[in-house]
């Protein structure tokens, strides 16, 4: 899997992803991350890459040239390594509150990739016209407002590479995790067996597997329903479970 | 604002937050940023700081010990700078997909302390017990699982600090954007004024300012309406933004 990334701050994305699990599958090549600096496709004296809004208002806008050049470097890049994806469409990802909101669905259906294009905006924004000629997905990483499309990018890779086969240790812990089954994850411990007066509950200390599964099913049915009982909704639940939660409801009035 | 992160990447979170906006800030001290590496909080020979989980399964868990210390050691930094801080409840943020999910409304909200401390967790998670004692906000980012915490804090700082005042250059910029109203923002465009045959809507070259204001109100109206719905509902619309959208939805039919 290869992650493409058109940014002003090349070495922002290289470093946060160089670390732990991320950086782990790019030094034995499971997954790669090539950045490019849109500011040197800027054919401007200066490596200007923003300007003046047309119709007015407070901030700048990113001029369309140098994100277009850029983001076709990368395309011939691409192309040139494999003749085949010229066939394919290529999925470019534009970061910004304006789209669809990004979730574990489109995480694993973009791990299925064998390259992603990420495009970071600034300021108040990119030139709409080099959007509409460049960009294949719209995404936002939720509802709130970001200095630039960094961060969001950083998220997206993390979230979808960790999908890719290999980059886990562990498969199983890709699985068994939170939102399986459209629950939250039940509560951990590790040793001491005694923090601070606080202990491990008995239950995870009997050996017993099948009390110890009971146990965690019912913690994360409780979390969900305290916390988001909005994905229980969607959840998939045991006749035990739909039990188990109605007289947990009735215990709690 | 002094940001404080407990982390096993402490140089991640800085050099992710040190370009663009927050890095400006940082060095013009409107916002202070702390890094705790929780490993250096280990009492072990290793500096192991994670360990199997009791009840069995995948992964490993983060131990109380080093993640209790290093809080410690954070929350007397703060006392010792401000004794009259101990009578405040800090506000310790732990980044987890069990948690509410974080907007902009959160944001807002969390741009009014004067310390805010998040705690990273990696593997599996965090024993259950010393998060009960620390923690004062359960936060996700969104529904998607990522590979540590550290991501989703500088996701939420770089959210956080532009609302301080002084870290954004236009205030402006702060206020007149996506979320304002809670409708998605209007298309922009900047020189040239054709690019590749594309040229810039008539309106936005008039010079009228109210026209260039309505066409602007109208095409967030559009694309709140066909990408986020959802938001429409909470929307503030005017009789006239009412209306139009009337009119839009028959013209689409």
């Amino acid at each position: 899997m290869n992650f493409h990334v058109l940014t002003l701050f090349p070495e922002m994305i290289e470093q946060g992803l160089q670390t732990s699990i991320t950086g782990r599958a790019m030094k034995n090549n499971t997954i790669s991350l090539q950045t490019v600096n849109i500011r040197d496709y800027s054919e401007n004296k200066h490596n200007q890459v923003d300007d003046y809004p047309y119709g007015g208002g407070a901030g700048m806008v990113m001029a369309p040239g140098p994100v277009y050049r850029a983001y076709k470097a990368v395309e011939e890049g691409i192309f040139a390594r494999d003749d085949n994806s010229k066939d394919k469409k290529l999925r470019v990802i534009y970061l910004t509150p304006q789209g669809r909101v990004f979730n574990q669905a489109i995480a694993e259906e973009l791990s299925k990739e064998e390259d992603l294009v990420f495009l970071c905006g600034h300021y108040e924004g990119i030139d709409e016209r080099v959007l509409e000629m460049i960009v294949t997905d719209y995404v936002s990483i939720g509802d709130y407002v970001l200095t630039g499309g960094e961060l969001p990018a950083m998220v997206m890779i993390d979230a979808i590479a960790r999908l890719v086969p290999g980059v886990l240790n562990n498969d199983a812990s890709a699985e068994f995790e939170t939102f399986h089954d459209n629950l939250l994850e039940y509560p951990q411990y590790t040793r001491p067996e005694t923090f601070m007066d606080k202990s491990v509950p008995k239950v995870l200390l009997s050996g017993h597997h099948g009390n110890v599964a009971k146990w965690r099913r019912q913690q994360s049915l409780i979390r969900t329903a305290n916390i988001r009982p909005d994905l229980l909704e969607k959840a998939k639940l045991t006749k035990e479970d739909i039990k188990f939660l109605e007289e947990y409801n009735k215990s709690k009035k």
